[in-house]
């Protein structure tokens, strides 16, 4: 069959605020082929990637990301593969934010294609079963060491065997005042869970204030420290790795295509790469990612702060893999986020979860948070309508 | 003084061809601070970029590219380096394409600076002089071998004395047309020129079929292979590299930060870096890469395919650098290149190039041209115009 329609969809809540928390808006991606419909989102700029994918073309190698999807067959995996070739091969220069709308249309499809077929996503990529994983708790850290401590304690309540903290002021401020915002995280959830330090880039290439950062980390047992720089300083990443011989590091959300993700295992010396499924290329590409960690002793990761359908889009390419045991769980999401889909992963009586046994990627969105949250948005080039937000 | 305004346009051919010519559209900028003017042109698809621009705020770490610019200060050198630390680290993820815009307000406010401080760009880097370069014809392969031989006759008979093919149905086809295009491109340029080679990334990933064309390359002794595979894949870079000794291989016109032309440099083992000044976040980033090419042995170049305004930012932060010697003069671009700038980088008697010794970047926007081409935008979202074609 072919791609009936495509439409991207901005949804955002009332009010954006100027912190680390991207469940504020959605960029939401719905397909249609032979009467069923897909949905999947993108971790982008929703206003950036809808130019993305309606922009005039520019030359053979910057056309719009609609023109390598409508119209395309969906009948198999095999065509898939051969849509994000399409995209790739056709918008690769000047119109780089294309990595990301496709990212979400790929997650689309592939729920498309498990609802024609009857078949969860992760069997598709010819996983027997999905494994159980531990969700981690991903929270901002308090303002105060004290505010974190209260946090953590409530989290460790709620039941979470594991817990990252992140952003906020680590980083930024002292040395002191990171080793008590981590000492005050460890002492909140105590010594049974798993803590994990996100330090958002902050360091940029600063590898020395990194360093500075390591014996906190090492006396709190961190599983891992997180993005202590620019996502692609190489470098950093490898001295770092070096000089932290009992502190693993994380990395890799800012991965749009799967080199990246590669080079950080690669040459970063990276111990747990994170990959967003709705950012990397989606679902195929994230899938690429883990079997190249899996094959060189990295563990892979989700990186999901957003809805439960993103969440599920992110698991499908490692459900399978038994050795890939923790799975990032989004706590602190908008309402957009948390009305947006009718079921969710819920964490099960072992404190574990897995991915729906269910067609396509498992998780249905609401019609109702749709309308409730989508954004007019109007573009015109030449006095052509080249956008309009689409009926639901 | 603050930047009292930037403004953005869109220009355009009014018929664009999906062709490997970039010349057939532009993002251009305008800068306005204490009443001087700069321009500067970003490689990038307009309406994307535009929209990058101006964007709502997703988070913390995804603002529109706006938010770090206006009302900023510029006196200085250290300025434009804080308004690009800005811009990279409130707009670092989700919003990707805000690297390319970037690119072409940073080249804008060092034009600016320099008219305001009444000294080229290239004396702001550092430079005490602009050394003359040989400008190499960058031009697309026919569609037969004999077209490719009368181009090149051709060009050789204006002068040039290095020529660059590429794209067109190079790597596209068998390893025999491939050859025959490879030789008749140097037959028609003779002996006495140089011939570089451009695959134009089409041998994605596949480093056999990209080996296969090797012999005819060495052969024709091309000075240059340039992006046998995608920007990003480095391993197959290296393979390359590795087993074409007589071969040196090009890229980095891909790179839109710093770092992914580090990464070409360190891991893919190039011999040429090529940095297009309105991509890789202007040009402090594209000096950056330069300094860090001339410490390693690889050479830099410019990556330059549409206007004089364009190629005349390119140059600058390499111009004081005379082992970098060669430079990509672009020959065959569209009308809208050509009427862009009031005055244009000419060959000398020579056969030398040279960046303006004038102000800023040293090449002057034609408003005519701009008027002439300018398309209008006009960009809603929830009942807010966030933007419209600025005036003239």
């Amino acid at each position: 069959m072919r791609i009936d329609s495509v439409d991207l969809f901005y949804l955002r809540m009332p009010e954006v605020l100027d912190i680390g928390d991207g469940s504020q808006d959605a960029l939401l991606v719905r397909v249609v082929a032979g009467g069923v419909t897909g949905w999947g989102e993108a971790e982008a700029s929703p206003l950036t990637s809808i130019a993305s994918w309606i922009a005039p073309m520019s030359h053979s190698a910057c056309h719009p990301v609609i023109d390598s999807v409508l119209g395309e067959r969906i009948d198999s995996v095999a065509d898939i593969l051969a849509i994000t070739r399409k995209v790739r091969g056709n918008s690769f220069y000047a119109i780089i934010q294309s990595d990301l709308t496709l990212s979400g249309i790929e997650i689309a499809l592939w729920d498309l294609l498990g609802k024609v077929k009857e078949e969860p996503v992760y069997r598709l990529l010819g996983y027997p079963r999905a494994e159980r994983k531990q969700p981690y708790a991903s929270v901002l850290f308090g303002d105060t060491a004290e505010e974190t401590l209260q946090k953590a304690i409530h989290i460790r309540k709620e039941g979470f065997g594991a817990v990252k903290f992140g952003w906020g002021s680590f980083g930024r401020g002292s040395v002191v005042a990171d080793r008590d915002q981590i000492h005050a995280a460890r002492e909140g959830i105590g010594m049974g869970a798993h803590l994990m330090i996100d330090a958002g880039t902050a360091f940029g290439e600063d590898v020395q204030a990194a360093e500075l950062r390591l014996p906190a980390l090492a006396e709190a047992g961190v599983l891992w420290f997180e993005e202590p720089f620019a996502a692609a300083a190489l470098s950093c990443y490898a001295q770092l790795a070096k000089s932290s011989q009992n502190v693993r590091l994380a990395a890799g959300e800012g991965s749009h295509n799967p080199y990246q993700a590669e080079h950080l295992i690669d040459y970063g010396g990276i111990g747990f790469v994170q990959i967003d499924t709705g950012y990397v290329g989606g679902i195929a590409d994230a899938y690429r990612v883990a079997q190249y960690a899996a094959a060189r002793g990295v563990q892979f990761v989700n990186h999901t702060f957003t809805s439960h359908s993103a969440l599920a889009a992110s698991l499908q390419p490692f459900a399978g893999v038994k050795e890939f045991w923790i799975t990032e769980y989004p706590i602190e999401a908008k309402s957009l986020c948390s009305e947006l889909t009718t079921n969710k992963i819920e964490i099960g009586s072992d404190g574990m979860i897995s991915v729906p046994d269910r067609p396509g990627i498992g998780i249905e969105i609401s019609l109702e948070a749709v309308k409730k949250y989508v954004v007019d948005v109007d573009i015109r080039v030449a006095g052509r309508v080249l956008y309009v937000t689409p009926k639901l």
